[in-house]
């Protein structure tokens, strides 16, 4: 069309005249690109729902892109996906550093895929950031996984704030889904504030454990413990086999003191060995047996919705601040009654709605 | 002026009517109220700076008054008494019930009135709203520092929200600290979110403990463990004697644990009995270490300043919060997303994205 109106148009110059044919050039080749770019969004969805893991990565790229010219096509893609996902087990896996997570994790995994599932495993590590991709950043640690056909692996979206990063999480998984993967795993490290937000994103909870070593030697906060729908203790082969044994009995019995989880699920703890590949059927098997009761009781889908009404209020929560603390006038302000403050001149409340009053 | 502007008037309807007059009389009044409101105002808060009990009491009232005609009045009260408030040292005492609390702040309150200390005793119980006044509803409880002349006990003030029954104690504690009040003792019970907020406007964090009882048993969370400046095992007389010490070497024990603080503060366990008055000075001098260490380092100042900081931006959060969520078109439209998130027609973060374009 482009081309026709140049011909007919009236305001046509001389034939030979260059910068008029490299005008029109560009703009058609910028409609071209536009064309192609929204035939690709869409070429690149019916890629992804019929399984193509290329497309799945170039779709994740373009969700985690912080361009704001990739928003559109984000949603665009998210939208298309959402009516496809939903249709999974989604298992949070946390423990420290030196537990064990990647053999586990590749043992797991791979034990999966003989069970008929498609399984995508993912990460949220906001420390990433900084060291460069602690969790999966090294692919070569589950290299049978990465080479395993129904197996998917995403390292974790770098990003500036938890938030960010958990965001970005939580749209992978709907991705993956949509793309046909059924068993979608969280790995984090259980050592910081990424545990509640992985807790708030998955359906089953597991945490990896050593035998031998004190909740405070392990680096594992009380509260993590509490979160846990299951405990494997890793490890547990060869001349460690003992010590898993009591570890076992001991952390049964704590678990027992707490109150119980509004899922009405006892939670189990369990021995494995993600490098001798044992014990791996059985943590499956307490996974599915906690899904059978939280379908037949509604608590998995009861769980689902708190998550996504937990996803909502926080995004606005976190907004409504960023909005007020960053707002330029407020910035000074802030500083301004801090210091009255400290001269005794108001209180923190008095200050406070005195910088409310201002936007 | 009124009556003199009622005889020039042209308007002046004949003499002997009954309205005119006693709209005019009404309005005098009315006028004379007004003045001595605020002079009153004044008296009252020259009677609080002089240490009168009974104008202590009814400011308190006042600025924890919910109508909003004595938001004024309150303002003007705090304002006159922040320059002389915050040289004080704040206390913060928590344990379950059955600790012995009031016992103890009995017999730690007379004591300190002793070594020339005003005490103001104050209470944070969120909870007193449902239950009447659980802590220091019943003063008989403490009859003797009731009578105290140099105690001044309040109860609790009531509140819809933690965030409100704490910004009324925090108003409160300058009140009484303008009154001359130098130590504050601030009661709450260890079972619930309203030790953190104690923690966050006290000086010292003192924990009542039992012998012979787990932390489960006494429903104590680790968090308020962590939080202990010293923890003192009450009851440690007659029988309990024993336990009691094997109980203080435990704890020590598990303080050990626990991370050094940032006041490089090394919490202490110690005995005492609130019943039979045993080991009272004791941590009267546990609190005077305390002190010495932290204003020689800082630490001291430094915390407070921190608090400050932290309810300003509390305040502020909570307040941006219930502002948004509490707009009509707010609460039907939010309604409207949850449910489009749950027919995985929108993402949560989309949806928030779509409410916060609402506002």
């Amino acid at each position: 069309m482009a081309k026709k109106s140049q011909h007919k148009s009236a305001l046509s110059e001389k034939e030979g005249v260059l910068d008029t044919k490299s005008t029109n050039a560009k703009a058609i080749a910028k409609l071209k690109a536009k064309r192609k770019s929204k035939r690709n969004t869409q070429d690149l969805i019916n890629a992804l729902l019929n399984g193509d893991i290329t497309a799945l990565s170039q779709a994740i790229t373009i969700v985690e892109s912080k361009n704001p010219n990739h928003n559109s096509q984000a949603n665009q893609i998210i939208k298309a996906c959402l009516p496809h996902a939903n249709k999974s087990v989604r298992i949070g896996i946390t423990g420290v550093p030196g537990v064990g997570k990647s053999t586990f994790i590749e043992a797991f995994g791979n034990y999966l895929t003989t069970q008929e599932k498609k399984v995508a495993v993912l990460a949220v590590d906001p420390s990433s950031t900084l060291t460069k991709g602690s969790i999966l950043g090294d692919k070569t640690r589950m290299e049978s996984l990465v080479n395993n056909p129904n197996a998917y692996i995403r390292p974790s979206a770098s990003g500036d704030s938890l938030g960010g990063v958990a965001r970005k999480t939580r749209e992978t998984i709907i991705l993956c889904e949509a793309a046909g993967f059924n068993t979608i795993l969280i790995e984090t490290v259980g050592v910081g504030q990424s545990e509640t937000a992985v807790h708030s994103m998955v359906d089953f909870f597991l945490l990896l454990k050593l035998a031998g070593a004190g909740d405070e030697l392990q680096g594992i906060k009380r509260g993590i413990i509490e979160m846990a729908d299951a405990i494997a203790i890793n490890k547990a082969d060869g001349d460690n086999l003992k010590a898993a044994k009591l570890a076992k009995v001991e952390f049964n019995r704590a678990l027992h003191l707490y109150p119980p989880k509004a899922s009405t699920w006892q939670p189990k703890v369990t021995l494995c060995s993600g490098l001798k590949n044992e014990g791996i059927d059985n943590i499956w098997s307490v996974i599915n047996d906690y899904i059978l009761l939280t379908t037949e009781n509604s608590f998995f889908n009861h769980k689902r919705k708190e998550q996504n009404k937990f996803w909502l209020l926080q995004t606005i929560e976190e907004q409504l601040k960023s909005d007020f603390f960053n707002h330029p006038t407020i910035k000074i302000e802030l500083q301004k009654q801090l210091d009255l403050i400290e001269a005794n001149k108001t209180t923190p409340f008095v200050a406070a709605e005195y910088l409310l009053g201002l936007k």
